[in-house]
């Protein structure tokens, strides 16, 4: 039996020292943590320094219903460190303002950390500062991630030309399935409370909906190839959509090759189980948090076997347009389907 | 006739897209702004970075009853700055996240967006990175000051000694009076809406309880003094919470004269009416964001005609405990009350 102790019987200054109690550093960056009016960082000499802030607010990024707290706080550091990861930049610290209503306990804010801080020893960065509150509501997290790179190297939007190559990782469209089989499963037992949810048979979608991760893991391999990409973004919001960002921000058009598209097995199944075009999956599904980047084209030779990444396409001259060449060699534009949460 | 454009009718990007529009950025060590994955600053060579985070929760930390939404965005920030200021670092940029439900128009947002912008400008800092999202319920405003201090020069909270002077900026109990006028206002309004609130009486509190200042003048002026504060907190929680903070994180204890406490005579005037104890509206109040510091005895002469600081006591050993000393020379033990919001 686990145990359940109200928020309001350690009130907040006890949670927070809880939570601070749990707390190691290992960044040598970081010169002082949690505890004082703010951290203080050393960021190594030569070195930028990047910052971003995402909010997760529950009811429109996320239902607790099907996303246990521990995953809901590992994913909530993924996709900040996905930010930095979209730079160029190493991730080094976070800071982390979570709001939660008096229907939690004790034990589930902690789970949450405990996600947090699994999700912090894989990428290797500090938590190192918080604010703990209550809410009238529901539960918001907010996470504003900083990390390093060397000056000049970090990778914007806007750096790409005319025949860059486009380059995706890892696999597409499995964020998006996954969120439809959680949904049918929760539409099934709201209408009959009996029914055993099938989760069981979908590992691989369900994976990449609940714990994403973020692909660090790419940044130091294209270091250590020596490619340097001219642009990159993260696919939040789905791939057509970061397409057209580079686009916007490089001032170019783009060619994407729908059958270069990379969709994991398993993804593929899914969609064929619930009649959805895995194309369109993989270009509007969104969540994946996988890196879209673009390389001069002399990078070629290097990536084109890489089984982490697939070139999708190239960049082409801004009148060209933002397309998307179908397995008939018929151009598409490419369209943003976005999400408006309002 | 003001206009009201539901949220909806612009979406997350046009929302976001208006406000980017409005941002102008001032700090040479912003390299890259709101726009990308994240920003990328340049902290000057042989600086340290602090960082710190807040988050500000409708009907837990404001009431948009009696808080204009300008004014709540002004104080977003101060309270961020205040922050930073109380590390001795200068603020340089913030990142900023807020969620919002359906029921806030376009106008609103940029009200909000407005006030934030005013205090960006009082204080030299840019706004660099922001989420703005969808809520179920009210408005969540979470903001993470970033600011930069000479590598060694940043002020902990643990470095007073005994002998240490206690010195504490500006006037104390404004803001709690203020929060004392606005509900007995609220309260009144409520039970009759055809009265007319009687807020034009108490311009000084009620100023203190909506547009407090971070005090990053007594910060530049103890740097013109070169009087080097040994251990600094702001005063969010109430003086004595902060007291029994420096003295936690230094291991000392305190004496503090409640002769020498500061109070504005509106103030006074306020807590009178209200029939409250003026020391305790001092002590226990909160949201006054003035600084607590402590400085070497050496500095006496330095600070003790400084308009803007009075000198309320000084560390002691440990052993002694941490005590308000009365008008009768009673040691009375200082003790936290804090809020607990759960």
């Amino acid at each position: 039996m686990s145990d359940i102790t109200p928020l309001d019987s350690v009130g907040e200054f006890g949670l927070i020292r809880r939570i601070q109690d749990t707390i190691t550093l290992r960044q040598a960056s970081t010169k002082l943590g949690i505890g004082d009016d703010a951290a203080i960082l050393a960021p190594p000499a030569g070195h930028e320094i990047v910052v971003s802030t995402d909010m997760l607010v529950e009811g429109v990024h996320f239902d607790l219903t099907f996303c246990p707290l521990k995953h809901l706080g590992y994913k909530a550091v993924a996709v900040n460190v996905s930010d930095v990861a979209a730079m160029n930049a190493t991730p080094t610290q976070i800071v982390v303002a979570v709001s939660i209503g008096a229907r939690f306990s004790v034990e589930a804010v902690q789970e949450l950390y405990d996600g947090m801080r699994l999700a912090c020893e894989a990428y290797d960065v500090d938590i190192v500062g918080g604010d703990t509150t209550a809410s009238r509501g529901g539960l918001t997290i907010s996470i504003t991630a900083i990390g390093h790179v060397a000056a000049g190297k970090a990778v914007r939007r806007s750096g790409a030309s005319p025949n860059d190559l486009i380059c995706v990782t890892g696999d597409l469209g499995g964020a998006y399935l996954g969120l439809q089989v959680l949904e049918r499963e929760k539409q099934a037992w709201q209408a009959d409370p009996e029914t055993q949810p099938e989760l069981g048979k979908y590992p691989y979608v369900l994976q990449r909906q609940l714990r994403p991760e973020a692909r660090m893991d790419v940044i130091h391999e294209l270091r250590d190839l020596g490619v340097e990409p001219t642009s990159m973004i993260d696919i939040s919001d789905g791939l057509a959509s970061e397409v057209l960002h580079l686009c916007q921000a490089s001032g170019t058009g783009a060619r994407i090759f729908s059958e270069n598209l990379p969709i994991a097995n398993p993804t593929l199944e899914v969609a064929e189980e619930f009649n959805l075009d895995p194309i369109m999956c993989m270009l509007n599904g969104g969540e994946d948090y996988e890196l879209l980047f673009t390389v001069p084209l002399a990078a070629h030779a290097l990536l084109k076997n890489h089984p982490d990444i697939t070139i999708i396409g190239h960049m082409v001259e801004r009148s060209e347009g933002t397309n998307l060449i179908t397995k008939s060699g018929q151009p598409v534009p490419l369209r943003a389907q976005g999400f408006n949460h309002f």
